[in-house]
C-alpha cells in the first residue's frame, strides 16, 4: 500500500530551480492552438480569440488534503489536476491549460517529484490540457501543490451557479459517496498496517471506492454530452465538498429553494455494501462526503425528455420558490432541512 | 520594526472557508472590462477578445521568501502581487487580473489575514488589477501565498526573451541592488533586536533600501513609456534573481553573447554608501542581489536616440555574437565571464 521506495535518490538542491523546471517540463508537447507560448518565459502567452476565458485555482496541502502514506505520488499529481479541471467543466467549458506551482521539502528526491509530474503529465495528456507554466520552491515542511486551470467557452454556453429557477430539475452525473468511503477504507488499512507492518491490505471488496479516492476523473464528458443532447443547464457546480453543500450554493445564488429526494440519490452497490459494513448512513455519505468531482446542475423541466434515458445522469429533485426552503425528502416521505455540514463536520459528528 | 500586535484576534476556524473568502473579497470592485465574473463561482470568466492572454504564477513561502519578524503583513500582500505583475510587464503587457491562494496556519488570526489582504487590495487598486478568484486552506506550518497573474497584450506587442540579436543595446530601468541591501539592513536590525529588545531600529540612512525590499513597485510604467517612445524591445525579462542571471537568460534564449559595462550599472547613492559601510562590492550586489523588479530589455541600436535622454532608462551594454561569450567589462577594462551565481550563491560565498 505504501509508495514504492525508489532505489535512486537525486537531491533536488543539486539541480537547482531552473534545472528542476527544465527536467520536469522539457518534453512537454503543446497541443492547443490557444497556447502560443508555454513554459520558459516570464509568462505563458495564450490566444482565445472570441471565446470567454475561465480561470480557477486550487491548493492541495500535505497533511490537510492528502496523506502520502496511502496516496502514491503519481496519483496525487493526477488528482491535483482533476480537482482543477472539474471547476472548468462546471462552467460548461473546455479546459485548455494549467500552471503548476510546487513547494517541496528536502525529504523529496528528484525521482519522487518526477513521479508526481508523471501523474500531472498523464492527466494533461488524457484531458488534452497544456502545461504552460509554474513555479517551484523549497518548503520547510511537506509538499504543497497550487494549480491554476484555464479554459475556454463560447459566451452563449457559459453556465453560472445563479441561473436556476423554481421548478427546474436537479440533476447529477455519476454516483456519489464512493470517494469518501474510499478514504475511510484507506485510513482503516493504514491503522492495520501501523499495528502490523506485515499485514497485506485487503482492498478487493473496495476497488471502486479506492479508485474514486485515489484516481478521480473530472467529468469532461458531461458538457460535451449536454451539448449533444441540446440541453443547456440553467446552473451548474462541481461536487467537491458534498452534495448538500453544492445544492445550497446553487439555491442561495439562484434565490430558490429545493426538494432533494433521498431515494433518487445515485449510489454504487459498493457504496451501499460498505456503508452497511461500516455502519454509516449512505445518504449522509452522499450528502457530506465530498471529493466526488461529479457535476450537479439544473435544467428546465421541458428538457427532461432529452436526458431521462441517459445512464450518466440522474434527476434527484427539483427547485422550488425560495420561501419554501431547502429540503431533503426522505424515503419515509419526511421533509428535513438541508444543511451544509460538509466533510469535517461529519467527521467530528 | 516588528508588526503591530493586533488587540483583536478572531479565529479563522470560526468563520470557515466560505466565510473567510466572503469577508476578504466581498467589497472587491471589478474594473476591467475583460472581467466578466470574479470571485463566487467555480471559475472566473474573462473576455480578452482579440488580445493575447499572459499568465504567470509565483509562490511566496514563509521562512523561504519572507520573514514576518520584519515584513509587515500588509507589505507582504502588496509585494506578493508586485512579484507577479512584474512578469506580465516583462512580456510588454498590461496586467488585468490576479487569483490569490493562501495556506494559513492557525497562528494567524482573521485580523492578520485582513492586513495581508489590505496590501493585496491596495496593490490591485494602484495597478488597476481585478482580484477574480483564489483558494484558502489551513496549513500545518506558516503562511504560503500563491498568486497567478493574468494580463493582455496586442499580438504585435508581445516581447519574449528570445528575440535579441548581436549589436542590440542592453537597457535596464531604475537602479539595482537596493532591495538586497535593504534585506541585509533588516537582518542586521533583527539581530540587534534579538540581543536587546529595547533597541530602536536605526533605519534613517537606509530608507530607500528598506522601501525597495518591503514595498517594491513593478514597472507598469515601462511598457507604456516604450510605447510612447515608439520603441519595441527585441527581448525583455524582469529582474527578480539578479542582473547577471537575467542577462544570461536573454543571451541563452536569444543565442547571443554580451558585454555588460560595470561603470554603466545604475546604483542609487544609498546603495553605494551602504556597500562601503558593509564592505560589500556594489557590482556584486547589483549582479546577484535580486528582488529589484526592474525590467531588463534589449533594443535595436537604431532606437538609441529615442531612449537616451530618459532618466528611467540606462544603457548598460550590448549584445554580441554567441561565440564571443557573455562578459562583464570592469572599470579597469578587464573582461570577466558573467556567471549566474544568484542570491544564494553570493550569501554562501
Amino acid at each position: 500500500m505504501l509508495e514504492d521506495k525508489n532505489e535512486q535518490r537525486t537531491s533536488i538542491a543539486k539541480l537547482g530551480e531552473f534545472g528542476l523546471i527544465k527536467r520536469l517540463t522539457d518534453h512537454v508537447k503543446l497541443t492547443h492552438k490557444s497556447t502560443i507560448k508555454g513554459v520558459g518565459d516570464d509568462a505563458a502567452v495564450l490566444e482565445f480569440n472570441k471565446k470567454q476565458v475561465l480561470v480557477s485555482t486550487d491548493l492541495l496541502i500535505e497533511g490537510v488534503h492528502f496523506d502520502l502514506s496511502y496516496m502514491p505520488l503519481k496519483h496525487l499529481g493526477y488528482k491535483a489536476v482533476m480537482v482543477n479541471l472539474s471547476d472548468i467543466y462546471a462552467m460548461n467549458g473546455t479546459a485548455t491549460q494549467i500552471t503548476v506551482s510546487l513547494a517541496i521539502s528536502n525529504r523529496f528526491s528528484l525521482e519522487a517529484i518526477e513521479e508526481l509530474y508523471a501523474g500531472i503529465h498523464l492527466a494533461c495528456a488524457t484531458y488534452n490540457v497544456d502545461l504552460v507554466g509554474g513555479d517551484t520552491s523549497s518548503s520547510n515542511t511537506g509538499l504543497l501543490i497550487s494549480i491554476t486551470a484555464l479554459g475556454e467557452v463560447e459566451k452563449k454556453d457559459v453556465v453560472y451557479r445563479n441561473g436556476a429557477q423554481a421548478n427546474d430539475l436537479l440533476v447529477v452525473s455519476g454516483d456519489l459517496g464512493a470517494a469518501y468511503l474510499g478514504l475511510q477504507v484507506l485510513e482503516r488499512e493504514k491503522q492495520v498496517f501501523k499495528a502490523n507492518p506485515n499485514a497485506q491490505p485487503e482492498l478487493d471488496n473496495y476497488t471502486y471506492l479506492v479508485e474514486r479516492q485515489l484516481k478521480p476523473e473530472a467529468r469532461k464528458d458531461i458538457p460535451k454530452l449536454l451539448k449533444e443532447l441540446d440541453v443547456k443547464p440553467t446552473a451548474m457546480i462541481d461536487i467537491s465538498d458534498g452534495l448538500s453543500s453544492e445544492i445550497i450554493h446553487i439555491c442561495q445564488q439562484s434565490n430558490t429553494g429545493c426538494n432533494l429526494f433521498e431515494d433518487k440519490i445515485p449510489l454504487d452497490p459498493q457504496v451501499i455494501a460498505t456503508c452497511e459494513e461500516f455502519n454509516i448512513d449512505s445518504t449522509t455519505v452522499a450528502l457530506s462526503g465530498g471529493e466526488d468531482y461529479e457535476l450537479l446542475f439544473t435544467i428546465d423541466a421541458s428538457d427532461y425528455p432529452k436526458i431521462k434515458a441517459n445512464p450518466n445522469l440522474t434527476v434527484i429533485g427539483h427547485l422550488t420558490e425560495q420561501n419554501e426552503g431547502m429540503h431533503l425528502v426522505t424515503r419515509a416521505n419526511q421533509k428535513i432541512e438541508l444543511t451544509a455540514q460538509g466533510w469535517n463536520a461529519m467527521l467530528r459528528g
